[in-house]
């Protein structure tokens, strides 16, 4: 099987990613990209990623982007790892959950470090800095009440790519100033992924 | 089969779903909500959706939401009508797509109508307004040049769910005060979705 190469920035959402990867003891190279100097906007990466954001993983039949998508696909290409559902309604629960991540907490959160993409005037951006605390507190009061039951994991008994995912996100919380101690099922959740050896080799 | 039933609201994502459903002949029971009286914060309403948006679909095994989860669901349950690609990198790429239009693409336009989720003062919503043209053909840019190919569809040859979605938040685009006419690819594509006879009973 080819070697995959997954492009990625520390503290980004493309850290789920590779910690999917490493669940999946897949044969991948990891190449990180420098923020700092603007890197995921060269032309060098524009060829591969377009979007110039992380992650982008290069597989044999082509690049494939999306935290979402690409976490399915880890799931689904080593399926001996067992990472997602294998009924469709636990996939879809699975996928709903990631989509949420995707779609509403990531873009809440991304209104601090990223306020200008949706305005240009530095007083708009300061007013969405200031409402990130409580959109951010919003968006896990929604995941500790309705997507987090007994655990262990998101899913319930079944290790799955999202707990990676809520797990990279929950990590953005406290430089978004909010203390996870709030939500003591996303805490509990953070302590149990942090023990994982996979994570351990994922954030290394 | 168990009748499936989507709450949807009309020239909303949800759109999406009901065209997904109408293409693969589902049996289901679209429930309209009326976002004018707010009926999407109803008690009642959000006993099954507590996130009080919609789309959702009731199944048997429990309540979906998150557009991109719920197309893939209705491509992977009702898998004779061939909506999503049978292969691993093309589900993926699908995916990839639906998810773009999904955490980019619907959060570019959002800030116009729904600027309020971001910023609380009204000059900050109205900076956010001020860019959504820019950043809707931004992102229409990228579909034109990076994911619509030869066509006729997303994908190429095969129609999947991932059409019925672009239909939709292609749909946006003039009353963001984008001309559609801008974007050839996207503009041709959306005229063959409308002669589709699934997306007209979708539309009715």
């Amino acid at each position: 099987m080819t070697t995959l190469t997954l492009y990625y920035a520390p503290g980004t959402c493309a850290q789920a990613v590779r910690i999917a990867l490493e669940e999946a003891q897949a044969p991948y190279t990891p190449v990180r990209m420098d923020f700092a100097s603007q890197q995921q906007r060269s032309p060098e990466y524009l060829a591969i990623n377009p979007k110039g954001r992380v992650p982008a993983l290069v597989t044999e039949h082509g690049v494939l982007t999306e935290t979402p998508a690409l976490l399915a696909y880890v799931a689904q290409r080593f399926v001996q790892a067992g990472l997602a559902p294998a009924d469709a309604f636990g996939f879809a629960r699975m996928q709903e959950f990631n989509s949420y991540l995707a779609s509403t907490v990531h873009v809440a959160h991304a209104h601090r470090p990223r306020a200008s993409r949706w305005a240009d005037e530095p007083e708009a951006q300061a007013a969405m800095q200031r409402k990130v605390p409580a959109n951010m507190t919003e968006c896990f009061d929604v995941i500790e009440r309705h997507y987090l039951g007994d655990g262990p994991w998101m899913l319930g008994e079944q290790y799955t790519v999202a707990d990676g995912y809520l797990f990279t996100v929950a990590g953005w919380l406290k430089s978004d100033g909010v203390d996870i101690a709030r939500f003591p099922k996303v805490h509990a959740h953070s302590q149990r992924m942090a023990a994982r050896p996979a994570v351990q080799r994922a954030l290394g």
